[in-house]
């Protein structure tokens, strides 16, 4: 199946934007002649399958009515013209979604209708999912192009983390998020609740927690049963994390009489309050706590797994304190990492009395740790495979941080099983089980959340679904967008808030000129916004490093314009866009800089301007060198670097986006001899 | 107050950029030296008003939010740092808004905090709508200008009128409809609520109504007392309108006893159901069912106003019944006009009975008609000046037809006491209270309704508040502008939606193909497109002339751009706009036609595509000519003349919006001798 999936994917690259935009890519798909027209009602019918698929084909209707504009009520069974689409479901599946269901499905479209098999419910849906990024417009009306797919998750677990503690998000932003995880076939979300910032659930037996620890934002017992009810009528299995015994701070301010260290800790705000103790895992009372808690929520959330962090736990309280150094020698824990085994030993009881399987990120892989535990891999790919060599199950979610503001494209390029994975063997490979992608949430609010997981996610959802195969860049970028767009008719904002945040940081000033500068630039990646600037969670998060996609569509596209240019002198077409886009770059300052002075927010990106202009003069000048086969003087060339070493400094955590594009020209300048 | 307006308003256009885009404009400003800074929390106090400023107040507190991305909580009430508003009402107003009453306030901003006085709280909310537009970015952050404003409206009854029979709109787009009105300080809600095509509220006393004929798109009556009430708390009435004894299928589906002829009406859905009869005014028990609902009407819309249609009723019914034939010659009524307001004098009577004044289309205004109506001015500004001559009460709705798909500017200058109303003595002039824009639902759906109704009524809106002598159409769009973005903060979706749109019809296409034609198009205007193609109120309005707006901003754009280098050969900012924009044009067409064949949309826009790049190249040409003083040849010059005539020809009910800029450019040349 995964030779057949190459051939399609790895053709002539520019026939993608004709294909449809599927994304995952399925594990094969031969296309057919003809098309299925959708200008009938549609009578669908399904065969075997429960009542999520029933929910699943009036959602169908919907988003196919939202999608095409044209209204697909049911079909008048008295009417002989209605297209048939035929599901079946071998078996029902199961009462909890596991993790090893088969999610497989058959697609088969004709022109007289479409036939779809599949092994369970999950299939079916996937399939559904499949049938909708298939609808295109054709020339006389919308149709579904004549397929036959068969198709298939290369992993089981295939996640989003959305971390609600640093930031909350209203219940109706996470169900969308659902919603864009079910249209790219994702299957787990992973909702990290608790962290030093707040604590996001309804405890019934610790209600200290929300009431202290949450500022009145958190989802109720009610309102979680209802989540898991909607991710579970998609597809989607919810796993809970709660972080013990460091990033608790949450839980300290309802309990300070189990923290390591006084004095009585406080909700974290800013990083000034960053330091804070973890759990004393010396008291008792901490395993009764987290007894009771863990029980109420591991009823709360079916889900087989339950996910208990683990991670960045600071030694120095532990070190510094008498009695917990006292329990330590009683113990013969020779250091905070042993303690902190002991710790995950008796959580990872706790955890399995009350039926659940124990995952923790990486920090937890020490070898006293059961081998019943599941190690989430954050720091890096190798304790991935140290844990799946160890015996351990395994996800990854190293290279997958869409906090970091990295583009679709590395992320899409990282696999699961690259790297030290590579070279484990077959039954080690099984192991890992997947990835999740993780959105951390220090610098997200309700307003960006979408534009920061959304499109990206879609990238990284065909990295674990797809055949290993699938990685042909150009194409994910072209189908992403397709797909960005129907994520937006599903009703996900990651364009529309977007588009609102510039038109208020624009204010008065032209739109145009804005977004000729602001297109051009992309937030700083990896963790330098947190080094250059203080986190403060009461900060307003609408500047333009909060408004900015973190990559930049337009430069990714003008980056590209340059590499048909330099490879090839006669692209016309190229010649000409790239023309017209540095003229726009280079007379843009001049405009904008009469605007500066009266607002505040083009402060952050003015120190830009005017290396743009100059990047748009360095360009033009390129141009016309290369079309007219034209050297350029060693002293231009120097001047050429040094504008272009000054464009790639950071100001105000951005930093330019197009200046590989304009590197790529002036190294390739033929100069004087 | 009006002279001030006067002096701020034609000053040089330019400068309207850098004013705060307030809309409608005060009829008074006195801009003063400083800022209220808006940097701390807000202290807001409201004295002597009512619970609607208390609700305006947490309105406020929360748009305020939205528009700055930063968070204006309650002012903590032991920093001395808060920003004081201070509202103060002279009057509570009265229990049901009416139309005589005091919306004027007044409105001091200064350095220190910001004053309201307002004689009741209608005017501390428009005060509060003038202080939200009024924010704007400075150099260090979000501010408020230091103002005196005196402001009232010109005309005390500024409506807008929504179709909802032709196609329904859910309640939650009526609400932000109402947000919309509230924010540019409309003030009448007039709700279409019954038509040939449906009955679109709830009757308990003739439940057949909404039963038969609303395929169960109706209001409850709960739903109405919810919309009402979240009116009035906008300061917005509520006018109910039941289109009789014309366009009234609706009822007579329900019961066709009623009508003049048979066979039994059908709800009309397209054209050629369009003969319909009306209601037969001789019978008794017509007048039993309009008592019975109507009083139930009169008692859920608290309003003192009650319209009752009246327009375009087809005599044939009347004339060809022998029935009806003889009551008239028994009751000397000489036809069918008379019969109408023997008909109208009825309802008068059930309306004044129940407590409402009575409103009606202009075609009830004959000399029978008893004074207490009031007359709605559609066919055109003819009527209005005569009604008030006569002695009634009058509103103008000629001119103010979005529907008809013409441009803000038409409607802004439409002035109600223009025309045959100029000559009016003060006393008639005081009869004419105001206007209505009004919205007919043929082509709209909740999907693009938003984008009909939305900026061009923001303009409308102007007119009827403020001065006449307001009427800078430069000034009037660059505001407009900001508003529209205002607007969608609020929730509206004019641009939203219409993005959503062009997205699907772009389908696979590259977007920037599809924009750099479609932009130039706009929807034909009047009733061209009715006339072109027949009315089907079950067709998908999915396509560009559903998503177009109806009117192209970018080709505004490009006709001033025009105009610019016309009239001043050394504007160069023009002359380079221009020149990339003509580029463009020029280019479009090879790549566009790339796509065409697969898509159906784009097979109704290209017919335009390669006249686009026509006028791209006479464009051109004439830049060229223009700049280097080059005369053309009279062959060219008949040429160019040729191209532009066949550009303005309308296809596919779709016209270009950008030939008066070419046909400019074409008349300027200067041809060699």
């Amino acid at each position: 199946m995964v030779l057949e999936a190459v051939l399609v994917v790895c053709g002539v690259n520019s026939a993608f934007a004709a294909q449809p935009a599927l994304m995952p890519w399925p594990s094969q798909i031969d296309f057919k002649s003809g098309v299925l027209s959708l200008d009938h009602p549609l009578r669908i019918e399904a065969v075997g399958c429960d009542a999520r698929v029933t929910h699943a084909v009036d959602r169908f209707r919907a988003q196919l009515s939202t999608q095409t504009g044209n209204l697909y009520r049911h079909a008048d069974p008295e009417a002989n013209d209605n297209l048939p689409l035929t599901i079946h479901c071998a078996s029902q599946g199961l009462a909890v979604q596991s993790v090893n269901e088969d999610e497989s499905y058959t697609l088969t479209v004709e022109s007289t209708g479409a036939k779809l098999d599949a092994a369970t419910p999950l299939g079916a849906m996937h399939g559904m999912q499949t049938l909708l990024q298939l609808t295109e417009w054709g020339p006389k009306g919308w149709d579904i192009p004549a397929v036959a797919i068969q198709d298939k998750p290369r992993f089981p677990w295939r996640g989003l983390m959305i971390d609600i503690s640093r930031h909350f998000m209203p219940l109706e932003q996470m169900e969308r998020q659902i919603d864009g995880m079910a249209a790219v076939k994702l299957n787990v979300l992973h909702i990290h609740l608790s962290d030093d910032q707040g604590f996001r659930v309804e405890s019934k037996k610790a209600p200290r927690l929300q009431q202290m620890s949450s500022e009145g934002m958190f989802y109720t017992q009610e309102q979680i049963r209802g989540l898991v009810i909607y991710a579970r009528d998609r597809g989607i299995r919810v796993v809970p994390e709660f972080d013990v015994p460091g990033h608790s701070t949450s839980w300290l301010v309802a309990y300070p009489e189990l923290a390591s260290d006084t004095p009585a800790p406080r909700l974290v705000r800013n990083d000034s309050d960053k330091q804070q103790p973890p759990f004393d895992p010396t008291n008792e009372k901490v395993y009764k706590l987290l007894d009771d808690v863990f029980g109420e929520m591991a009823a709360l959330f079916p889900d087989a797994y339950f996910h208990i962090g683990g991670d960045e736990v600071d030694p120095q309280y532990w070190n510094k304190s008498a009695h917990i150094q006292a329990f330590m020698k009683a113990h013969e824990l020779k250091d905070a990492d042993a303690l902190q085994a002991m710790f995950n030993k008796r959580l990872l009881a706790i955890v399995t009395k009350h039926g659940k399987h124990m995952i923790g990120w990486d920090e937890i892989l020490v070898p006293e740790l059961p081998k019943e535990t599941m190690v989430q891999s954050w720091r890096g790919p190798k304790s991935l495979a140290v844990a799946a060599k160890q015996g351990f199950s395994t996800i990854l979610s190293a290279g997958y941080y869409l906090d970091l503001m990295y583009p679709a494209s590395d992320h899409y390029l990282t696999d699961p099983l690259s790297g030290d994975a590579a070279s484990l063997t077959p039954e080690e490979q099984k192991r890992v089980l997947g990835g999740e992608a993780a959105e951390w949430a220090e610098y997200i609010t309700p307003e960006n959340a979408d534009n920061r997981i959304w499109p990206r996610t879609a990238a990284i959802a065909e990295r674990y679904w797809s055949p290993a195969s699938v990685q042909d860049v150009e194409s994910m970028y072209v189908r992403m967008e397709r797909v960005s767009t129907e994520l937006e008719f599903l009703g996900l904002k990651h364009r529309a808030n977007q588009e609102r945040m510039l038109a208020r940081l624009a204010g008065a000033t032209p739109r145009d000129l804005v977004s000729t500068l602001a297109e051009t630039l992309e937030p700083v990646k990896e963790y330098e916004r947190g080094q250059t600037h203080e986190f403060d969670a009461d900060m307003p998060l609408n500047q333009f490093i909060d408004a900015l996609s973190p990559e930049s569509d337009a430069a990714r596209r003008a980056n590209r314009l340059v590499e048909r240019v330099v490879t090839n002198s006669q692209d016309l077409e190229a010649h000409r866009d790239l023309r017209r886009l540095f003229e726009r770059w280079r007379d843009n300052d001049a405009r904008l800089q009469k605007f500066v002075g009266d607002s505040w927010p083009l402060q952050s990106i003015v120190v830009f301007s005017q290396p743009l202009s100059q990047l748009g003069v360095i360009g033009l000048q390129d141009l016309d060198a290369l079309e007219n086969y034209l050297p350029v003087t060693a002293g231009e060339h120097a001047d050429h670097l040094d504008v272009l070493k000054a464009a790639e400094t950071h100001h105000n955590m951005l930093q330019m986006a197009i200046t590989p594009g304009i590197r790529r020209m002036v190294e390739a300048e033929k100069l004087t001899r």
